[in-house]
């Protein structure tokens, strides 16, 4: 490998832009008309225009980026996350121009990205996934008898139906039989079919994933992170360890994650993700991701792992370096996602152009950024502008450290989440850990509704 | 400890306050006319102004200092390094003042800013220190019987002379015969005396330091720092471990280090410095300095360790928290000191308003500055205006990663030294590591001959 194209922007398009450097790699960036300045394309060796702002004609065309490699003399891609990074079409294109794709080959892209196909893979390498009936249900018996397959709590869905209508969540047998006629009833009427999903209601659910790393043969982990804090379903802060998993979840999960792996032979960075039960101790593997996590530097700094070189390296047709036993943690990181959001408005986006930043420095404090003087936040794009990244030799000082780092961010221009993220360092749940995937949001809107953020 | 005074400026002050942040410590910054708007008076809690720019009628004033402890209603002061980090009648006088100091004992810093005295508690404690004959021999055969003790090659040198002035290096005794009868005289009719000292001669040197941490009564050691790479005993690129010692040379010379704290009680972080020499493997212990050094951030990378959180501590009146056996290593990392010198004219410093700067950032890169837009790097204060500290698994990963850090730099406004640590990772004595305390100045030398400086 020695050049390689990036086909992102943003902080993932400067921190790959570093990988590539320090492995001696020469960078080619691409850039709509809209990040002709931005960071990315400044700190790259060559960029590449590659259309105008909106991603789907720019970012998000397959062609566009493999047309730039080929003119540019790129010999790999690196396709970062989001954007064309989990299509697998993408990936055999890149392939097919002869190109290297970094990241796994596109059959095992479109086998994990597939949800039913993903359970089979998991199922097939003994990993578990949230208890079940995939068929549906038509009566009281049949239920009650899936019921004591999955456990309580249980949650009832109409088979034909969608999204989260008629859903019902029953705590035992008597709830169950007491339900079930009603919510059939209703879905018959509704949707001409009273058959009912039966799932496994997590009512405690944290959201835990492993990172991995395999070459096609051998795979490794690399721990777990711990991503519970979440709004709409988008991560907010990420840590490593997870705070609310003990050595024996750790160690079956962990495992459980290489045999999804080896299963699928599977070559790159990876992250499987977990829902946990915090009551029970019960992990389920959810879906695979098959590219560079936003949270990936969590990992790195407990680890001293570089994942994005060992992506490269991977890529470049070398075979893991690492092996299980030389992957040690040290220590707590946290990762606080700075938006360029006003948490006070309902999060909305505040593009516009940043007339002066200051980040956050000093001893254990990574800020991967692509920020600078002058850049325009652009209307177009994920409004993610910095991710400021702590580590301390245990998770207190972490986040004292946090709140030292959040508020040296100066950011003058655009609306940034900052403040929220500091007041979120004064909540005592977060301070003992003792949230799960709702805790935030449920702040979120108890704060909205005491006012503190009119 | 609630209120920290820290008596210094630049970086180190930065650091200082970032570390008192972290464990919840408000902060007084104490700041000269020219350094009003200085980065250390814009991040503490407080700042007082102690007077013109000059250091001697500002950060050199005990007076001034103690006085803006009392009037800030601080409890304790940090000296950082430099400035009155030494001097034992500054730590006497915040004692006497009912402040803290954060350092070791006044006696304790007297002692060991003393060389014959430390010199006394080394040999009390069982550390080598250079060979010689510290009370001189008045004839040829004193000398031979001397030598014998010490070791060749010797260095001799007229007991009542100066300077470097009549020095000789005779490598054997058949040398020493010859020459001494000729520098004796010398001496005697240049001083009057022709006693000579004699001092085993290291031809081949490095400048190893240890780095301790003791509470008084428990003393450990942090691992040690290759600090070689100087230009006028100013060290220029330091970095931990060591790549010129051996784990016999490591294991000995921390051990001794650790007697040396014990043999003092002493009590904050400091350093012990050791010659070593490369042809025997021998050490010797030189000096030892009571305060944090400008280069501690290497053995923060590798260990976790918050050096300077740690001097707080031990202030406070804690013990020791960290046993020795929870000190591990991991990686390497390489701090260079940036200054605002133009290494194309001699070194000339340049003082100036930095119209821009960029600070390279990303994995594994840490930044200690105190440099921002707008910045007025003064002609009164050291040149000293970044620490670039890079960590890596392994040093030519971390060597790899510097290129990167180091070019990312961009100071506008004020000339700088960062093209020429670039300069200095493109050799190939630097790349493995195979250079002494000499290297670096007689490659200066080199360049400026063969015209690449010009």
């Amino acid at each position: 490998m020695k050049r390689l194209l990036i086909a992102n922007r943003g902080e993932i398009a400067v921190r790959i832009i570093r990988a590539a450097r320090d492995l001696g790699i020469e960078t080619v960036a691409v850039a709509s008309d809209a990040d002709r300045h931005a960071q990315h394309a400044l700190l790259a060796d060559t960029v590449v225009n590659i259309g105008p702002a909106p991603a789907t004609k720019s970012y998000l065309v397959p062609e566009a980026i493999v047309s730039a490699a080929r003119d540019s003399g790129a010999d790999a891609v690196h396709p970062g996350y989001g954007f064309l990074s989990e299509r697998a079409a993408f990936a055999a294109a890149v392939a097919d121009a002869g190109l290297t794709f970094v990241g796994p080959d596109a059959d095992v892209i479109e086998q994990m990205g597939d949800k039913v196909r993903a359970r089979q893979v998991a199922a097939a390498a003994g990993v578990p996934t949230v208890p079940g009936t995939p068929d549906g249900v038509a009566d009281v018996a049949a239920a009650v008898a899936a019921a004591r397959e999955t456990g309580y709590p249980v949650m009832l869905k109409a088979a034909a139906g969608g999204g989260g209508r008629g859903i019902r969540v029953v705590a035992d047998e008597a709830e169950l039989v007491a339900a079930f006629p009603q919510a059939s009833g209703e879905a018959a009427s509704a949707f001409g079919d009273g058959r009912m999903y039966l799932e496994r209601f997590v009512r405690n659910a944290r959201h835990v994933e492993v990172q991995v790393l395999g070459d096609g043969t051998d795979a490794i982990h690399v721990f777990e992170r711990e991503c519970s804090l979440q709004r709409r379903r988008q991560k907010v802060v990420e840590e490593a360890p997870s705070p609310g998993i003990d050595e024996r979840i750790r160690a079956e999960m962990t495992a459980a994650a290489v045999r999804l792996c080896r299963q699928v032979g599977y070559r790159s960075a990876g992250t499987c993700e977990f829902l946990v039960d915090d009551e029970t101790g019960e992990f389920f593997f959810i879906e695979m991701n098959t590219r560079i996590q936003v949270e990936h530097p969590v990992t790195e700094l407990i680890t001293g792992i570089d994942l994005v070189a060992e992506q490269l390296r991977i890529a470049a047709g070398e075979k893991l370096g690492i092996r299980q036993s030389d992957v040690t943690a040290r220590g707590h990181a946290v990762e606080f996602r700075v938006c360029a959001e006003n948490p006070d408005k309902n999060f909305m986006p505040g593009p516009g152009r940043i007339a002066h930043v200051h980040l956050p420095g000093g001893p254990w404090v990574r800020t991967d950024t692509w920020l600078a003087p002058g850049s325009q936040v652009s209307p177009y794009y994920d409004s993610l502008v910095a991710k400021v990244v702590v580590w301390g030799h245990d998770r207190a000082t972490a986040l004292a450290r946090s709140r030292r780092a959040l508020s040296e961010l100066v950011i003058d221009g655009v609306p940034s989440t900052t403040s929220l993220l500091l007041e979120l360092l004064d909540e005592p749940w977060f301070a003992d850990g003792s949230f799960g995937t709702g805790t935030l949001e449920q702040w979120l809107a108890q704060r909205a509704a005491t006012g503190v953020s009119a």
